[in-house]
């Protein structure tokens, strides 16, 4: 627990409200409670700043102009742009963790019935429910908790804080919990902004050969139950992915984009950060998604479209040299007619 | 080895002949032999039920209407669809294994001059031929045969029952025989179909890092001998892929794809499932392959086709917007003439 | 060290020069220095032969026509292609590596504060700077040199000799020194070539999770001080990547291609060999680059073009079925008028 204080000092920051309340953890704007603390940097959540619960709110100083604030809001005002302070900010917040000392930790809680392959590594502070599954040299680290009968094939990682839940496989070489591509650019560096947040995946879920999910920035990724992720998989900082859904080999989701239930990627479709697609949409084959795809759709294409008309559009491009002659051919007779 | 009325009371159907003859494996309708059980879902093998070797064949009792059998096959008729009764199916037919008890099983075979690095698991029964490499954290599940003058790069997987012919190469984190991606949907849930074939992987293959080859679900996945696999290429169940290909990195083939001799796929090509692609062939990169390539021939882009004209349509892409106007120019010039 | 004797006997080979001039060691036509001994088999290095700094050089005997050289040049000429030879003389100038022992070898040299999990492998002559974390199942094998304050995250390989600058991260899965894709095709038979250069990543670097980055077949695979790649990346053999790029997951970057500084490649961009991006190029999502793409440009498609272009590009495919439509009556309303 901090206080205020202590957070505006870390940014050089004033504080306009109570120096000595106490905040818990970081959050983002729109998954804070209470006792977080949270910041605004983007237009679209300083003007709806009384709408996040935390009762904290880090801007920056010349975003404090034209603010109407609920009376226990509390805010720091910084002098650099809140975006730069990313980097320090979650570095502060991010959980120290323990040394890793013995094969297999004394403080993990390990259930009844679990089978734990020689080499393999157990965290402190993890909990592994009944019956479940290790082989060799899987990692799993600090604080991890996983429940009952689930199967981890060999070389996968579970990184720090991920939850796993109950009859999850996850296929050799899968990685949970890496952390997501985010840097804060100052200059042509990059500063590397900490993944605090972690990985949900809850149960029934399978997870593909050398498939990665990365944990959230702030604020958790989540697999939700019944869905299943195939080989090489990329799914990016703090996606939420309904249930039941089909994420086939080799498609890359970009970070904080939500999707619906019982939807289907194919092989090798893309998708842009930041995207909301509905329930029950099929998206083929090498598809790049750009925009929002409401529920029940089944689209296709880069540019996605209907994926109907995305298959006459893809006859209609074998034919574009042909097409390119018969212009110039009509552009010749118009002349003549002239 | 199960008599045919134990699989019968297993899935609740009828037995139509000898209730007690003994069948030892579950094969594909292909691929069967005649001491195996196999079933027919699809239309185009019920119709054709006499031709597979199998002599016990599950199908649907709707699908009995107009069957004329040959004298000896025995039938197990089901109510229920028998695509929704895979997952039960491959469950009983998939095969135990033993626990995992010491880094080096002692059941294992370790020919003459293999070297195994510290932190390498070496499964029940396993065989592993002469002069083979094996570097550390390597997992090589129960039954595993594996050739000679084979290197095992680090944190390779290969899981159970699979095979590795002489001289291949697996590069650092190459995942051999995890699950197929399959599952049968009933409901809105996704049931695991168990993935009970292995993969063969023959001489002088070299397998590219973080590249995952899926099991067979049933038969096997087979790479033939002198095929070069890049990193981080996904290769489905049950695909044959044939001598001699060089399959370029982050290529994902479906399931069930046949790949003739001295194919190339450049890099991050995407084959659709239960095609068959000749001998020969040359598909450029970023193609997306969704129907049958013939022998010999070069082709390319999305939707496939011939490789020169699959250049000129790119070209005349990128003239696109210009024959837009051109043809608003030309509608208008041709009103006018009107 | 080797005489030129010794390499033209390998080669079968006659030596024009200083049969006792010694060697040290193999490089590439541009990157040798006077102590290498080099070859030249595309005509672009024959006509330029003298050019190259290496004191020996070894070319086909019938590309030994026209050709004036220095006076201290001594060459090696072989009856038989030069790049059919390849396979047997970087085989010959492989480096040998110890047998693997302990978990961590004992002349490894460990700085100060080095944090190493249980389970990893630390390799023969390795040397790892202060403060480093090494997680579980990591394998880091012979002659690999780490910097200061590096976090090896768990299942990473490192190959071979790679070195690894200051403060990088390697996410878990990731492998580092891979053998590139390199292969002598010889009638049908695709004949390794030993991948005997390294990789060498600068300080600041961060590599995402599985990803891998392929060492270089002669000279090194080289990624630049600051640059991020993403999850699943992959990085072909010879590469030079500079300063400050952003790598997006699932990008691949074929053989021998030069990126300059501050560069960004989006999701599931590839790139073809042998190719030179400037510096501060943009690359959007899913695009294919095969052919050189200067400084400060945007671009984006495949073919990749102007992004501006592109996205115009992009909105008139939509538009294709009905620009064909439209032909179709232009034709005959001009047919009509004719």
């Amino acid at each position: 627990m901090y206080t205020v204080e202590e957070i505006a000092n870390l940014l050089e920051g004033k504080v306009v409200g109570d120096k000595l309340k106490k905040v818990i953890s970081l959050s983002s704007f729109i998954e804070a409670t209470e006792s977080d603390i949270t910041f605004a940097s983007e237009k679209k959540f300083i003007s709806k700043i009384n709408q996040t619960k935390a009762k904290v709110v880090i801007i920056s100083e010349e975003n404090n102009k034209e603010l109407t604030l609920k009376e226990d809001k509390i805010l720091i005002l910084t002098k650099t742009d809140v975006r730069k302070l990313l980097p320090k900010l979650l570095k502060f917040f991010k959980k120290e963790t323990k040394s890793l000392d013995e094969l297999i930790e004394k403080d993990s809680k390990i259930g009844k019935n679990v089978k734990i392959a020689p080499n393999s590594y157990i965290g402190h502070n993890t909990t592994i429910g009944e019956s479940t599954i290790i082989y060799p040299n899987v990692t799993i680290l600090e604080g991890v908790k996983i429940g009952k009968n689930v199967i981890i094939y060999p070389n996968v990682t579970i990184r720090e804080f991920c939850e796993i839940g109950d009859n999850v496989i996850l296929q050799p070489g899968a990685v949970i919990g890496s952390d997501g591509f985010g840097y804060a650019t100052v200059g042509e560096k990059h500063i590397k902004i900490e993944q605090i947040g972690k990985v949900i995946i809850e149960e029934n879920v399978e997870i593909g050969a050398n498939a990665s999910i990365d944990r959230g920035a702030i604020g958790d990724t989540i697999i939700k139950k019944g869905t299943k992720i195939d080989n090489l998989v990329h799914i990016g900082h703090n996606d939420k992915i309904g249930e039941n859904c089909l994420i086939v080999a080799q498609v890359g989701i970009s970070g904080s984009v939500e999707i619906g239930n019982n939807v289907i990627l194919a092989g090798q479709v893309g998708v842009a950060g930041h995207l909301k697609i509905g329930d029950n949409v099929i998206v083929a084959a090498k598809s790049g998604i750009t925009k929002e795809i409401k529920s029940n759709l089944r689209v296709s294409g880069f540019p996605v479209q209907d994926h109907k008309k995305d298959l006459k559009t893809k006859i209609a491009m074998t034919k574009l040299p042909e097409m390119l002659k018969r212009i110039k051919k009509l552009e010749k007779e118009v002349e003549d007619l002239k």
